[in-house]
C-alpha cells in the first residue's frame, strides 16, 4: 500500500499539507524499549520549518504525541501513534493552486490520477508527510540502538549546486552535522553553502544537491536476496523522499569507470573477521550487510517552488503563468538530512527483525 | 519476502545456479491474456548465455514450460507457473568456491547470514535467478499489451566502461537494440564497445557501464504517494538486479547542477492534453506517471568475477588467492537489457493493476 | 502485520484501552467518495459504551475526528485518519490487574509474548480497539454503497445463550435490528434477552451467543482462489474478533449432517441469471460470490470479566482469587452487531476492490 | 495474494487438476533444517488418490521433486520450490464439465469472475490444489521440530455425517489416527464411518464430518494481536480447504451455552509454570497460545460430485442435469486429515518467526 512501509517493523503515515494534523502508527515494533515523546521530538525539530534562515518560514511547532503503544516509558509491542497537528496553515497563500498546475509538482499528476486533490499546500505530495516517517524513523533508530549498540546513521550534505564538501565518511559525527544549519559538516563549504541558498532565495530561484548518508557498525546479515537486497530496499526508501532523482550505493555510477581487477574489494582477515581491503561495495555484497561501512549518495533536485514567473496551465485547460506566494525552502537539502537517516533506520530495523525472525539471533552477528 | 516482487501481479522466484532448475510463480495476472511458451522463451533467449561470443558460454538451452494458470492459450487469472531446468551444470569448476569467498561476490555474505550457502555457481546468488524474472517480465509485457497497446518499453546499453553511446530515447526501437550483440543501438560504437569486451576476456578483466531505459506512451497516473511513488519501485526494482550501484531518473544526478528555474518543466496544452515541454522529470512527477516518456538509468558494475589473480580469504579464514575459473561473462551488460526491461514491465504492471482497483479503468486514461 | 487488515483497502489500527485514544488509518480508499464524520460517527454510536442499561456504563462519548484524507466531503484516495480520544479511563478501577491475571483474558499472554503490558483496562486486549475497526468498517460501507448501490449488511443476535431468535435473513432490515437494544429483530425474544442480561449483571455473571450477519445484492464474483476465499477472509475477520470462539457460513456445521444429494444447491435459470435452488452454499462456492445471499453465523463466548470471585494466579507466581471490578458488559452481542458488520464490510470492500484491480469493472457483475 | 499464505514463512501454490503439474515455492525457510524428498513425500502419500478404497481412484503417484533451496541436505534460507507432476489427468471424463456447472462447485463462480476457466477437472478449484499445501506444510512441520522438538500436531477425523468418535484428545497419537484408512483413531467407529462411505459410494451419494485438530506442547506466546490473532489465521488456513462451512475453538459454538462462571478458565500454578484447570479457551488467550493444548474443529461439507442425477444450467443458460462421471472421493475426510495437518503447521511456524522476530527467542518460551 502506498503509504506504508516496512515488513515487521511497518509505518502508516498519514496527512496532508493543511487538515487536521499529520502522523505515522507504527506496527510491529519490539517490546521493552524506551521511549519517550522527547525521542520523536528531537528528531522532528531536525525536519521543522522555520529551523533557520535558510528554510521555509512556515510557522509549526511540530510537536509531537504518542497516543498508544507506550506504557511507562516503554513500547509495549502494540502499535504506536504519534500524532502531530497542523497549526500555520495559510490555505490563502495557496488560492492560485485551486486553478493552476505548478510545474515541477504533483498537482496534475494527482488531479489525474483520483479526479479531486486537496489543492491547499500541495495536500498529500507537500513534504509535510514526511512528519510520519522522521517520527517513526526516530522510533527505528531507539530500536536499533537496543539491538545494536554501536550502530550509528549520518547523514550530511555532501554537495549543493556545484559546491561539493570534503567529508571523511569513516568519521562523520552528527555533532559536526549540527553544527550548521546547511548540515553540512565541512565548515567552510557549508557557509558558502548557506550564501548561495540565500541568494537563490533573493532572486526567487531554488538549488538542490547531493546528501551522502554512512552507517557504521552496522551487523554482518542484513538484506535478503533477490528483491529485498539491502541496496534495493534502501534505493527504494530514498526515491520516495520528496524530490529525489537518483540513488547510489558504494562506487555507484563512478564505480562504471573502473576494471573489474580496479574495482573489486579483496578480502583479508583484520581482528579476527574477514574484511575487505577497499569498499566499493559499500557495505553490501549480493544484497547482505558485510561488516563495513555501508554509505550511499542520494540526488535531490532544486525545488520545484519558486518565486519566478514560469509557464502552465489551469485546470481547464489554458495556458498560464505561475509565480509561487506561498513559503517555502529555496533548499530542501538541509531538512532533508533527518529525512534520509529516517528512511534509513526504517530499512534497518525492518531487515533486523526479518533476520533475527528467520535466522536466529542478530545481536550475535554485530 | 525475499522471493516476492509486486503486490497485485506478484512474482515468486525460484531456483540456484546448480541445482533441479529456476522458475517463476506469477500470481494476480489478469485472465483471458494470449500467453504461449513462446512468449516467454523469446525473452529468456536474449538473457540466455552462450548467445553471443560476449558473454558466458555455459551451456543453457534455457527451455521453459508453462505448467498452470494457461488453459487453451490464454490465462485463466490463476498462478503461472514457469520451469526452466538447469542443464550445463558443472560444479567442479567451481571447486574453490566451496573453502573460498570470491571477492565483491554474494559467498561471504551468504555464508555469514545463513550459515550454510550453496557454494557451486554462487548458488541463489548467482544471474541464473534472474531467469524467473525475465519470465515473469515477459508475461508482464503480454497484460501491459492489452491494458495500453502503444506502450513500448526499451531498454539499451548507453555506456560501457569509458564508452558512451548517442541515441535518442523518443525514438530508438526494440529492434535496433537488437541488432547487435551489445545490445547498443548506436553501431559504431557498439562495434567499439565489442572489441573492448573482448578484450577483457582476453586479459582475464571485466568492465561495467550504464543501461538507459525508456517507457513511452504509459498513462498518466501510474504510482501512488507516498512510499510506492512509481520511481521507488522501479529504483528499487533496478537495485534488485545482481551487480547494480545506482539508478536515476530524469535530470538525475546531473539535475542537481540546475537552479530550478532552469530544471522545472513548464506545462503546456498540446493536442488537447496537458504536457511538458521540457521533461526533466523523467515522465514522474510526486511519484506519479504525468504521460510524458519515461526514462532512466541504471549503474552496473564491472563483473566480479575475473581470471586474474585476488587477494581473498578462505572459509576456515586463511588469506589466500584466486583466480576465477568458472565461465562467466566479462561484461553483464548485454544480458542485463532484458533483466531491466523484465522489472520495467513488473513495476508498470503492478501499478496498473493497483491504479484499476483503487481508482477504475486505467485504459481509459492511456 | 497483526494491526493492519486488508491488502488494497487497508486498515492499521492502534490504541489502548487507556492512554491517548484510539483510531485507525486507512490506505487505499478510492477517491471522490463523500464521507463525513458523521457517516463514521453513526457507527461508533451503534459500538459505544453506555448507549443503553444492558452494556458497560463506561463514560466515553466517542466523538471521532477525521484529520486526513477528506477534502471538501469527499474522499482524496489518500490515507484517512481517523481519531477518538479516550475520556473516561478510570486505571484505579483496574488496580488489581497489575498484579493478577484475569481469568479467560488476555493478561497473561501479553505478559507472556511481550514481558510488559499495558495493565489498565486491559490495554490492546480491549474491546475498545475494536473503535477503530468501526470506524474503518464506516468507510468501507461507503465505499460499497457507491461500489454496489444495492448491497445490503445486515447482522444481528441470532442467539442468546440457550435464547435463539427467529429472524428471515432475506427480509430482515437494518431498523428492526436497532429497534431494540439488544439488537435482535425478533422482539418478543429481544424482550427476554434484554432480561437474561439484566439478570446476568444482578448475579455477577454473564453471557454469549451467537450473532448471524447476512449479506443481500453482493456482486457475483468477490473472493479468490486459493487462500483468500472469501469464506475464508470472513472467518479470519470475525475471529480477530474479541471474544469470538466459532465460524459458520450457509449450512455450517449443521451441514455435516445432511448428504451430498441433499446438501448441493442446484443450479437454475431465474430472470436471466444463474441461480441457485436452495442456498446451502451460504452464497459462496469454490471461495467465490455466486450472487446468492451471504449468510454467515459467529459465536461469542460469555463475557470474561465477571463480578463472582474467581481463581487466579499473580504476576509472581502466587495463587489467588480475584472479583472484577471494572465497569463491564455482561453480554457483548449487542454491541458486537456494529463490529461484525464492520468486519464484514471490510472484507467485502477489499475483495471488490481487487476484483477490479485483476478483472476489471465489478459493477458490471453486480 | 490469493495463493499466497503467510507473512515470514509464506508458501506460494500454483497448479490445476488437469495440465503440467502442481506445486509450491516455499520463500523464508529458516537454514540449515535437514530436508529430504521423502520428508515431504511422507505427507503427500497421506494425502494421495487412491490411497484406499474410500477414496477417489484417480491413479497419481503425486511424486515430488525439491528443485531448490536444499543442498546437502539442508536447507539454505532461499526457496524450495517443490513440484509434482500431474499423470492421470483423463479429460475426456469431465467433458460435460465444459458445458454445464456442476452444483455445488466453483465451475460457475470462477467462469463468472474470470470470464474463462479450465474445465477439466476443476481446474484450479480442485482439491488437487492441496498438493502444494501439503508439501508447504510438510516443510513446516520440519522447522517446527527443530524449533519446539516437543510440539505435535494431530489431526483426525471425529465425525461422519451422524457417526461421532471418542477420541481424547490429551493423548491421541499420530500413528493411532494412520492405523486405519478413515484416520479415526477411534477404531469401531471408524469401521462403521468405512461401512457407511462405501455405501455411499454404491448408491451414488456422499457424506462430509467434522476433523478435530490438537496442537500439544506449542510455545507460549505465538499469534498476534489484534487482526493475526492465532484462531484468526487458524480459521482463515481451515476455511480455505476445499469444501470447509465452519470453524471453532476451544469451546466453539457450544461455550455459548454456559454462563461466564462455566465458562472462564481458572488460573493456577502446575510445575512452577502458570496453567489454566480448564481449557474452554482452547489454548489461546487473546489471540496468543498459552501453553495449553490448542484444540479446534472444522466443518466440512459431503462432497459436492455426486453420482446421482441433479438439476443445473449450461453455460449458455440451459436448464440441464448433470450425474457426475470422474472419480471422486464419497467422502473428503480421510485425505483431508493431513491438510488441515498441513495449514496448522503454516500457521504455527509463521508465528513462531515473526514472534523471533519481534520479541526475540522462541525456544526459551516453549
Amino acid at each position: 500500500m502506498s503509504s506504508h512501509f516496512g515488513q515487521l517493523f511497518r509505518i502508516s503515515t498519514y496527512g496532508e499539507s493543511h487538515g487536521g494534523g499529520v502522523g505515522v502508527v507504527i506496527d510491529g515494533c519490539p517490546p521493552r524499549i524506551a521511549l519517550s515523546e522527547d525521542d520523536i521530538q528531537k528528531e522532528l525539530d531536525r525536519r521543522r520549518p522555520g529551523q533557520s534562515a535558510l528554510v521555509t518560514q512556515r510557522k509549526e511547532s511540530d510537536k509531537c504525541r504518542i497516543l498508544s503503544g507506550v506504557f511507562e516509558g516503554q513500547t509495549l509491542g502494540t502499535p504506536i501513534a504519534v500524532a502531530v497537528p497542523n497549526e500555520d496553515a495559510r490555505s490563502e497563500a495557496y488560492a492560485e493552486m485551486q486553478t493552476t498546475f505548478r510545474p515541477s509538482h504533483a498537482d496534475f499528476t494527482y488531479q489525474a490520477k483520483y479526479g479531486v486533490r486537496a489543492w491547499p499546500g500541495g495536500g498529500r505530495a507537500s513534504a509535510r508527510e514526511t512528519v510520519g516517517r522522521v517520527a517513526g524513523g526516530a522510533v527505528a533508530k531507539k530500536v536499533l540502538g537496543a539491538l545494536f549498540p554501536k550502530l550509528e546513521i549520518v547523514a550530511y550534505v555532501k554537495r549543493i549546486y556545484q559546491m561539493e564538501a570534503l567529508i571523511d565518511p569513516l568519521i562523520v559525527t552528527a555533532s559536526e552535522v549540527e553544527s550548521n544549519p546547511v548540515r553540512c559538516p565541512d565548515a567552510e563549504t557549508a557557509a558558502e553553502m548557506a550564501t548561495l541558498i540565500q541568494s537563490m532565495r533573493a532572486s526567487g530561484d531554488s538549488v538542490g544537491g547531493v546528501i551522502e548518508c554512512v552507517v557504521r557498525h552496522a551487523p554482518v546479515g542484513l538484506g535478503e536476496p533477490v528483491f529485498d537486497k539491502l541496496e534495493a530496499d534502501l534505493a527504494k526508501a530514498m526515491l520516495s523522499l520528496p524530490a529525489t532523482k537518483g540513488f547510489e550505493i558504494g562506487s555507484g555510477f563512478a564505480g562504471t569507470l573502473l576494471t573489474g581487477s580496479e574495482h573489486n574489494d579483496p578480502f583479508e582477515m583484520r581482528e579476527g573477521r574477514v574484511r575487505t581491503q577497499t569498499n566499493r561495495s559499500g557495505g553490501v555484497q549480493g544484497g547482505i550487510s558485510n561488516g563495513e561501512i555501508i554509505f550511499f549518495r542520494v540526488a535531490f533536485k532544486p525545488t520545484a517552488t519558486i518565486a519566478q514567473a514560469q509557464k502552465t496551465v489551469t485546470t481547464t485547460g489554458e495556458e498560464t503563468e505561475l509565480r509561487a506566494r506561498g513559503r517555502h525552502d529555496p533548499c530542501v537539502l538541509p531538512r532533508a538530512v533527518p529525512m534520509v537517516e529516517a528512511m534509513t533506520a526504517l530499512v534497518l530495523v525492518d531487515h533486523a527483525l526479518r533476520q533475527r525472525g528467520q535466522n536466529g539471533d542478530v545481536a550475535a552477528q554485530a
